[in-house]
């Protein structure tokens, strides 16, 4: 009956919106050719330069001369490749990147012999990173939030701005476990726990496509792309795609249950394959990673794609493949449908194809599910954007706001010794490398206006107090993340600076002082000349020296950390009187930075990752096993701040944890209730924490593991109580026969607002 | 007709040494209670204080009341426990350790029911840890003589001065990688590469043992204990027994060669399980590891034995078990067959067999292999030792030689800017906090003589030049190995001590500064009171300021590391005139080491490690996979001194390597041709090696893999031809369904004196 109507209207089923997307695809694929396949596994990146005049305006002759069989899938429309000119280099603003993504598919739509569009998609991380868009928090300062509402609505305002420009897709978001802070994406992560980590990527991926299990992309809303499968957040010796020699075991307690929670809770429709080798397999040649566990055992049926050159890299960087060809192969057999940036290795399917290496059928199933994007996507009815109205919502008033809410909730207060908040008065030293610029972190996009630390504190203050300013230390040269080349500042110039810091803060009366990182010291490496991993957590550079000639003024001193690692700061952290971790923190968060020291907001955030004392801690995160971290001569083996730490301006008593019921069955579910309290005098927020621990187990368990949270607002006096649910969920463990189980025995219910400030009581599961 | 003889004898099978081993213990097992078979698997070490009698010698009624059943196994005879009173404090010597085996062994075979004699087992990695036994250089000094004839002869002495005293059985040798300098352990191994431990495993056994495939114990030699199996040498975070949170491959590629190489190709009869926990299980209950790999695979048919309270650990730190009764089920289960040193487990199994939890077949398994060992060693015929022999035989001018010749051949020239080798004349200060302590290492036993460098140097230069001395610092106010309280030295004290040692060099010529470890800086830390790993590899307390200090008199300065683990001495490397590597030397570790400086000897050792040159390059091993160490930002990934690294007082020229056949088939073997000549005028020794990288694989495979090495001695002028074979053995990797297949393809062929000066040649692997 379809085919009969579809022949009716004189249009091919694939055109026809009213028929389901199985049958359009079915449809649209017996009609392509081997070349058109190829096209739509591919994409173009590097190649851009070439389909551009000279006035760097998309040219439909030299696209048609160079695609011939169409073009499948195009990559970061808004970015500055293949974009020469000065007006262009730094990338395209709203309405220039609507101009060409309307002109790609328009000869798309129109030119190419069966007038299937181009997927585009975008980077996203903590904002859209492109001209012109919002720049949110990064990752592990949302993370550091524990507010899975925010993170959906970040993520909510990410998707509108990007889907405005008529790119249906982001690469977000990163939900890798990250256990090693000299590895420089750590600031890309939500941190270093498995259940943290699973809540932020489910939340994350209902705010960029909405909340439900629908694969169909709503209006103002993009797929996203869940990266990266797996391993990639504890590599080898802490440089970045280093190997990650972990067992299966080590996968399904600590790296699967983000996609595996995100695959069998949202829509999502993609999911990208990590540079790194695990036991001796890149993930991208990884079958029983990308068919048996993602698609066998957690169901995903959407497209796998490549990380950047990640198919290319099996030959060039893990010699597992002698040839582009052979990588296509082994990629394409393991089931990554389609090869980003450039698809040079899936170039040679057509011709391995052809000579018999390739089966058609193997590419037909990636052509599948690439094609199933694009009319999901509703691409085929509706291809172009509108740019007035991208224009229009792209960094509105809402989004600004939000930005600046979320750096607020964002920032962690470490230690305060009273000194914070300040009174708006006086005379206050703005002192530091970040002081004045306000950072962004790696995935960076270029928001119209951003607000330094210096900024908000002036705006805030007015003429309230006398502002004075000095860098004090540059960490790096220069801060352009995309630069090969990285410098370290110079120490003579730094100790100049270092004085006239001094001189500057000598006759105030207190001293905000920031330290930490440029978008240089700490990214990701993606190359032997593009470095951003460390063999230290210490600051870089004469930062230390910074703070001990200022500490020697004898002034209060308040450190804002604005940092992409955990830094090891145990002498700033004994000798400063107040510490604020702040990651990075978008666009507005010198506003929220000043909110924050002056009181207008309370912080509340607590660390989504445990800052090691040193580097030979590592690696430290703290759900190890029992046998784990015995001690170390002449050190402590104990943190410098511990997972899930952070402090209020207010002050809370929780209660220890009441179990409903103190035993159940092995299917059973309960739940635990703790009373937090506002002991303080000002409203603030606290993260009431559930941890769990098996206590004698068939196969050994983490001495504890975060199984709820819950960040809640109470006014002074006011208490609240806090209900978890206990499900098998949260129970369960991977047995030695690598089951699912709840083992019958006791279980430790521990509650608190840190990983180690903890009341228990005992949960018994009977046989 | 066996039995029909055995009645004729009127005495019975298990007696009769002319029966079968397997008949005897048929016969044996059958006559025995359920508890003397409990007897037979448990052993006594703390307990020992109750035989005593208020002389401290064997009480035969306490013996009798304490142990009804027998006694199948004691624990280290000659050691201190339950020895109070002064005369035995530091444990016996020959003739007291003779007197107590032989009073034990008297009371076995006379006054018990079945006359069982008992199981002795003793301490000896680096030489017999006992009272006047040969103190021979620790593991990690005689692995980087990378002489196999050298480990051989001084396991042999090991084997000959405990079997002296009627001792069976040695806890030794170690071939654990270590992949952790962070962990006190790391001197008690081989080093971290899987070929090099595995041939100096083979030797070590072939030492202790004899040679051969042989089971049964031969005159002089002792059973060697193979440990500890496995992964035990990479703990997380480098602290003693963390998890080994590795994978298959990793276990296979790595930490299985050494085990599965001794159990092909020697007798070897025992082995002891490992206390950390792989992948959630630890190694006591890990019936995949003992049984399908170490017996099936391997075809291991001795027993295995768990290491001190390896059983009780399930409960205690594993928290697999939740009593000792299920510890013991656990571990039998699992194929541990003695549970050491007091068998407060396996003491339940005869209740729990009686109860019917453990079925007394299981318990027979254990027995029966335990039993073999005592009639493998002929116990039942000869138990009893001479004490006369003994106390003649050990530490005698033999012994002491070859305690001499493996010191020489283990130290390893890192640096030499000329200064060495030195002339005996004007005048040295000698410095350092192991100048005048010869310090032994881990595990040390208390030979009656021990050099220092100091006295090795006095006697040395007799009159010829005048030694100063000056101690510099301390390291540890104490240096006892088995004290839980470890005090750094003093800083203020330390700052004393190193003027003083400015003042004593102020007026010398030469300087020789030791530098590292005391016993106490670097251990096994068996519980969190008894701590040995550390979160640096920088040098303990004030012995930088120390190195500074004299450094700045300008004076030529050689330092001697003595130390446990490797030092990242980044700035002593730069500034020294010359480094030597000496680890723990061993008893005549001073006449070696002033044999070395002044020419008698010249140095010949290679690192069996890799020194990083911080912490925060770990792990960081040479036989990485292609994407590990990619490189970090403001800082080398290269190590401060590679593996197979070491220097000489000549030079020596290598050729390229020279394959006999460029090409061989999958199953073929070749061999390659290295010219080593020396190009100096002092004679010498190289060590070649060989290394294979397999250019393109189904897996990743390493960068680089020791296949082969030779240590030759040149005189000055001379050229030597070292030859390898190359086998599928060198070429093979286990494949993606872990199987071993040599893959056809190319394989570079690397020779050189380091795992960095390589020259190469490729060869190729048909079809």
């Amino acid at each position: 009956m379809a085919i009969a109507r579809a022949a009716q209207d004189q249009r091919p089923i694939y055109k026809d919106a009213s028929q389901p997307i199985e049958a359009r695809v079915d449809d649209l694929i017996g009609r392509m050719t081997l070349d058109e396949k190829i096209a739509q596994i591919t994409t173009v990146w590097e190649g851009k330069i070439q389909i551009f005049d000279d006035r760097l305006e998309l040219d439909p002759a030299k696209l048609a001369a160079r695609y011939p069989h169409g073009l499948g899938h195009f990559t970061r429309p808004s970015d500055a490749k293949g974009a020469v000119s000065p007006r262009l280099a730094r990338g395209r603003d709203p309405r220039q990147t609507v101009a060409l993504v309307n002109a790609l598919q328009k000869w798309a739509m129109t030119q190419t012999r069966l007038g299937i569009p181009i997927l585009f998609h975008e980077e996203g991380l903590h904002g859209y990173a492109a001209v012109g868009a919002t720049s949110f928090p990064q990752s592990i300062a949302l993370a550091s939030s524990w507010d899975l509402d925010l993170v959906r609505q970040v993520n909510s305002v990410i998707a509108r701005e990007i889907r405005a420009r008529g790119v249906p897709m982001v690469l977000s978001p990163v939900v890798d476990i990250a256990r090693d802070p000299r590895w420089g994406r750590i600031e890309e992560t939500y941190g270093e726990d498995p259940y943290l980590v699973s809540e932020m990527g489910v939340a994350a991926v209902e705010g960029l496509q909405g909340e439900g299990r629908s694969h169909d992309l709503r209006p103002g809303k993009v797929f996203a792309t869940l990266k990266h499968l797996t391993g990639h957040g504890q590599p080898e010796s802490g440089t970045n795609v280093g190997p990650a020699p972990i067992s299966e075991r080590e996968l399904r307690e600590n790296f699967f249950p983000p996609f595996e929670q995100v695959v069998k809770r949202t829509g999502i429709n993609a999911v990208m394959a990590s540079y790194n080798e695990i036991d001796g397999v890149p993930s991208h040649m990884n079958s029983w990673l990308l068919g048996d566990v993602l698609r066998g055992e957690w169901g995903f049926r959407g497209a796998v794609v490549s990380d950047y050159s990640g198919v290319d890299q099996l030959m060039s960087i893990h010699h597992v493949a002698g040839s582009l060809d052979e990588a296509a192969r082994r990629a394409l057999d393991a089931g990554v449908d389609a090869d980003l940036p450039d698809g040079l290795s899936y170039a040679t399917l057509g011709e391995q194809v052809r000579a018999g290496k390739v089966s058609e059928a193997e590419v037909d199933q990636a052509v599948r599910r690439m094609l199933a994007l694009k009319f999901r996507a509703g691409l085929f009815e509706h291809p172009y954007a509108d740019a007035a109205q991208a224009a229009a919502l792209t960094n509105d008033a809402e989004a600004r706001a939000l930005a600046r809410r979320a750096a607020q909730r964002s920032i962690t207060l470490l230690k305060n010794d009273g000194m914070l908040p300040l009174k708006p008065e006086g005379s206050i030293a703005v002192i530091g490398p970040s002081a004045a610029v306000a950072r962004l972190g790696g995935y960076y996009g270029q928001p119209p206006h951003v607000v330094s630390i210096l900024d908000g504190i002036k705006a805030k203050v007015g003429d309230r107090a006398r502002i004075v300013f000095a860098q004090g230390v540059k960490i790096t040269e220069d801060d352009d993340w995309w630069a090969d080349k990285v410098d370290k500042a110079d120490p003579a110039e730094n100790r100049r600076l270092i004085a006239q810091a001094v001189e500057a803060a000598r006759n105030v009366d207190r001293i905000v002082l920031t330290l930490g990182d440029t978008e240089q010291s700490s990214r990701e490496g993606w190359a032997a000349n593009h470095l951003g991993d460390r063999p230290s957590l210490d600051l870089v550079g004469e930062q230390q020296e910074l703070f001990d000639a200022l500490k020697a003024l004898g002034k209060p001193i308040t450190v804002v950390l604005i940092n992409g690692r955990p830094a090891s700061t145990v002498k700033v952290s004994e000798e400063a009187n107040a510490l604020l971790e702040g990651w990075y923190l978008g666009e507005q968060g010198g506003h929220a930075v000043a909110d924050v020291l002056f009181g207008d907001v309370n912080p509340g955030g607590k660390l989504p990752v445990t800052v090691p004392r040193s580097v030979g801690q590592l690696p430290a995160f703290y759900n190890v096993k029992p046998s784990a971290h015995r001690g170390y001569l002449f050190d402590t083996n104990a943190p410098l701040y511990p997972f899930g730490y952070g402090l209020s301006y207010t002050k809370f008593t929780l209660s220890p944890p009441r179990l409903a019921q103190a035993r159940i069955g092995p299917g059973g579910t309960t739940s635990v209730t703790v009373n937090v309290r506002n002991d303080g005098a000002r409203e603030g927020d606290e993260v009431v924490q559930l941890y769990i621990h098996d206590k004698v187990s068939s196969v050994t368990r983490p001495i504890k593991e975060l199984k709820g949270f819950e960040r809640v607002s109470l006014k002074p006096g006011e208490t609240r109580a806090v209900q978890f649910t206990i499900t098998p969920e949260s129970l369960q463990m991977w047995n030695d026969k690598m089951h699912r189980v709840v083992e019958p025995g006791e279980f430790e219910i521990m509650t608190g607002n840190s990983s180690v400030a903890l009341q228990s009581t005992m949960l018994t599961v009977t046989p």
